[in-house]
């Protein structure tokens, strides 16, 4: 219902009213129903003006991250149907994992788990991941997929492919990839994506993917500064960014790249794409690789989501550990 | 306390006494607590008699399954320490993750959790599996290694080896392998294991290895009465198995053989003797493959846990899939 007015008010766009009986009309409610649904609006924080005779209209659209303000937004078939969202949460990933056992009912494939704040955020291998309330865009999205298990890593690479590309549509960014899985715009590191997966043998329980995106940080603590950038440090805060909006651009983005990935289970159809962002290509990469560090030119991925990294001697295939890209993160 | 106090009750064997105050040296209590704990193993359904002036012994040894009585049993390093016992769980693999997820603390690397029924006990990809109070033995290694997931699915395999070689040493009974996991008797099924993982993308959270023992069954239902058999029935019932001593030889093997393969991560070590339980060894069997069924003759495993079948023009590498072995479950 709010998800609905919503959208309505949104579409009239440039200011222009709508009558609280046109709103009825196209809602199939009675005007108080109407009436009570602007109040929650007003309280969530929209700035809604009801003139008389004329009716409502949006004054302003804050930068709420709520589950109408991300479901109005959102043309997207199945991922993000529904959305859960909490003010706080340990870890997206983590409250996905739990829905996920629940089993069956809540946490079916393709729900997305969106909060304001973190208060046990991971990254990678145990670390941690910084998740201040209202600066940023933490969310998962639970999948229960027929695949064989070892395909599931490639799925980190479509989510990199997806926030990359819905953050340069919706702001405008130049957001690249940082092979397999970081997003960087200049330079920098602007979101992480941690893909978990409970299996079998040969069985995919569930997957979670989740990402962190960095909105509104004004700034960095000393140890991080040279290595990670908001959004809205690199637009200079011209426009604020309209969370709802990015991810909503950020799911349906994934949506359509999981299902082309899902016709054969690789990354072959994506391939060209997710190369074409890709900020490690055709540059010197330092790779920390279980069997010893080595130096090489990344060339792109394979259709398995390998780096191919060229070095005397021929073409080496890195399919996971630590790659470092010269000018990137402080690495000179 | 109770754990130590059963240890020496049965140590001495053949109804021999102990004396109270020699129980007190041993244990470094006061008469008070060894009378106390004297009589909580009564409740739990010890037979113990007391004489005055001989002191303790040990009647009769019931079939209990408890954390003090596997833990006076078990000598292993790390696996079973500790043991979590509950009289029922949704399923012990389940009650396993959600340890392993409550970090740090509770369900450490090689904690075993044991039930004396599972309410939603479950098999490979979602089936159940039937556990009925006091009939067997439902219990989950909780394993945090160090160890790329791609290696993880080798583990169900070393559980299904310390299964058949823990049955055979303390049964007598001629417990073999059916690749990759089941442990037949007789051609009937006795014991399933369900190993999952919850992993990122180079990277094991936890690993959990379940496994079900079917003990004192005297029947199936019909529609697996032809497939499965507990181990009483196998032995005809002249002895009844001990649970708890069972389960204690089954996680000693599981130890020896985890350590052997977590040398170099493979079954290298461990492919002679799976290969010499292998009741598919030698035998014609069906390969229902994602790509199509075909049949050939079952050579054994390789280093990594697949099953290589000979048939014409060379030999297939099985690495997951269903496999029938002709004789065995109704398969002729």
């Amino acid at each position: 219902m709010k998800t609905k007015i919503l959208g309505i008010l949104r579409q009239e766009g440039g200011g222009e009213f709508i009558s609280g009986q046109e709103l009825c009309k196209c809602l199939g409610v009675s005007r108080t129903a109407v009436w009570k649904a602007i109040n929650q609006l007003k309280d969530a924080g929209y700035q809604i003006e009801a003139v008389q005779n004329k009716g409502y209209r949006l004054l302003s659209v804050p930068d709420i991250l709520s589950k109408s303000e991300i479901e109005s937004r959102l043309q997207a078939k199945w991922v993000g149907r529904p959305i859960y969202y909490y003010d706080e949460v340990d870890s997206t990933n983590n409250e996905a994992k739990r829905m996920a056992e629940k089993s069956p009912g809540a946490g079916g494939h393709g729900a997305v788990i969106v909060a304001e704040a973190q208060n046990a955020g991971r990254g990678r291998r145990g670390r941690g991941w910084e998740s201040p309330k209202g600066d940023g865009i933490f969310f998962t999205v639970l999948l229960k997929p027929d695949m064989d298990p070892a395909n599931a890593p490639m799925l980190t690479l479509v989510m990199a492919l997806a926030a990359a590309k819905g953050i340069g549509k919706s702001t405008g960014l130049p957001a690249a990839i940082k092979w397999p899985n970081d997003i960087v715009v200049n330079g920098k590191k602007a979101v992480g994506i941690l893909t978990e997966m409970s299996a079998q043998v040969d069985y995919v329980n569930h997957i979670v993917i989740g990402a962190g995106i960095n909105v509104h940080q004004g700034s960095f603590p000393e140890k991080l500064a040279s290595k990670a950038t908001s959004l809205d440090m690199e637009l200079g805060r011209q426009e604020p960014v309209l969370r709802a909006a990015l991810l909503a651009s950020v799911l349906e983005e994934f949506e359509r790249y999981y299902e082309a990935f899902m016709e054969r289970q690789d990354l072959a159809s994506l391939m060209a794409e997710y190369n074409s962002l890709l900020v490690n290509c055709g540059r010197q990469v330092r790779v920390l690789d279980p069997l010893g560090e080595f130096e090489g030119k990344a060339l792109g991925i394979n259709e398995r989501g390998a780096l191919l990294v060229g070095r005397e001697g021929g073409t080496v295939e890195v399919s996971s550990g630590e790659v470092s890209v010269r000018g990137i993160y402080g690495y000179v």
